[in-house]
């Protein structure tokens, strides 16, 4: 049987390149522009116009299908994810990196049909790489094939998480526990690029070997997962039960058994979910 | 008057390259013969291999000159920085990138006459990057010349550091409490991005505003610190007080009160001298 997605894909793929280049347009501009002025501004002017590009030719070729876009959102769209095929989009995934022009920057794009991914997009601007993956098919970087570590033993893996200010104290307390937590186990090294779907995208080509975070969003994680998966790696909630694209948070891991280690040991604090409002 | 040390510095650039591309041939070993069989063997022995080469490529032009290489040191050498010309060597800054292939993996070269660094070279092997900097003449990647972001306003500034573990429990303490201190001040984020040598060149390119670090050695600073002086940057000693190559502690900056207030927060902990040994 014929992918009945493949058109999607393709589609997603074009619109990825053409909106890369606008994100890299951005990223020329003068950095004391961008540092100085006014950055908030600028990023969100890059974000929404980069969101538009991809949504309005997306619904040209396909409009019955439905959107979660990280502006949208903003802007007061709902992100309720339905049956109906749906593009989880990040436009600019790494907003502070973005502002800084610090290397990891990259735009994510999932493709969910009944609420399952088929299909994901990362494109790490920066670097130069197009990670893509349909359900499988495997995980691709720049056409080439990538897998996970495959490493089982928690002491010798790269871990990745990042931190952040959180003002609610025991939030922060907790968070900074879970890094002192895993470096004491002790792990080879705790890693902070700063973009949630690039660090996916790390763990899936065996760059690192797991990821853990509390507080993201579903556009930050519906393209990596889709890649995550398909290079052979492990993806589950906090608790240790299965993934939920909407809770907000997520492990990811080389192997099930560094996934289930960091379940156990690391605490969680409340974090909302996507769809649900406030 | 013509540049004394042109022709070391021209020399240091090819040596360079040629070291880098032995780098990056061992990084593209399989994966699980690196992380699996023994990695340590593995890095050691690329380690070695660069530093040899470096060394005895540079001894061949510059016979009367003295050397600091993390490998000779590590292997019984002094790391004891006299008037003479000397080359301050780290063949692989970041080895536990290099063991995963994390993208951030480097070489750096320092030169120091009488005790001051004349250039520095830094090659971030997987990016592709070549940071160069000659006193008095700027710093340079690939040729296109870099400067520091210039923030004045630690609230939005991008910090580096590092975090692994500490055997010892206060030091471990100091170092995550210091991370706490930096993240409410609060900063844009802190990034861990594991090579002390590329942190510096991040910096000097303008892509994060400051990197403070207490454990490192002379080889993992002495290119860095011609880089980030070159391209407007502050470099200075965790107390605030001027920068001492053997100390094995530094603060960089893009301006002079971001570096003063972080040597004013952070609170330090005893790592010893390079010059002093045990």
């Amino acid at each position: 049987m014929a992918d009945p997605w493949k058109e999607c894909m393709d589609h997603c793929l074009e619109v990825t390149k053409e909106a890369g280049k606008m994100i890299r347009e951005a990223l020329q501009k003068d950095i004391s522009i961008m540092q100085k002025s006014s950055p908030v501004d600028l990023v969100t002017e890059t974000d929404q116009k980069v969101e538009q590009l991809i949504i309005s030719s997306i619904k040209e070729k396909f409009p019955t299908h439905s959107f979660i876009g990280e502006e949208s959102v903003a802007a007061g769209a709902t992100s309720n994810l339905t049956d109906n095929p749906t593009w989880i989009i990040d436009p600019i995934d790494g907003t502070t990196n973005f502002v800084h022009r610090f290397p990891f920057v990259s735009m994510s794009i999932g493709f969910a049909v009944k609420k399952e991914i088929e299909f994901g997009i990362v494109y790490s601007c920066q670097e130069g790489k197009m990670y893509t993956a349909r359900k499988g098919k495997g995980s691709f970087c720049n056409g080439e094939p990538i897998k996970v570590s495959g490493q089982e033993d928690i002491t010798k893996s790269l871990v990745l998480t990042e931190m952040g200010f959180k003002k609610d104290p025991e939030h922060f307390k907790t968070m900074m526990g879970n890094i002192e937590t895993i470096l004491t186990i002790p792990v080879h090294g705790i890693r902070s690029p700063g973009s949630a779907a690039v660090n996916m995208c790390l763990v899936a080509c065996g760059a690192a070997d797991a990821y853990y975070h509390m507080g993201i969003h579903c556009w930050d994680m519906a393209g990596g997962a889709a890649i995550i998966r398909e290079a052979g790696g492990v993806i589950m909630d906090i608790s240790g039960g299965p993934f939920d694209l909407m809770s907000r948070r997520l492990i990811i891991a080389s192997s099930r058994t560094i996934a289930e280690r960091i379940s156990q040991v690391i605490k969680a604090f409340p974090v909302g979910r996507d769809d649900i409002e406030g």
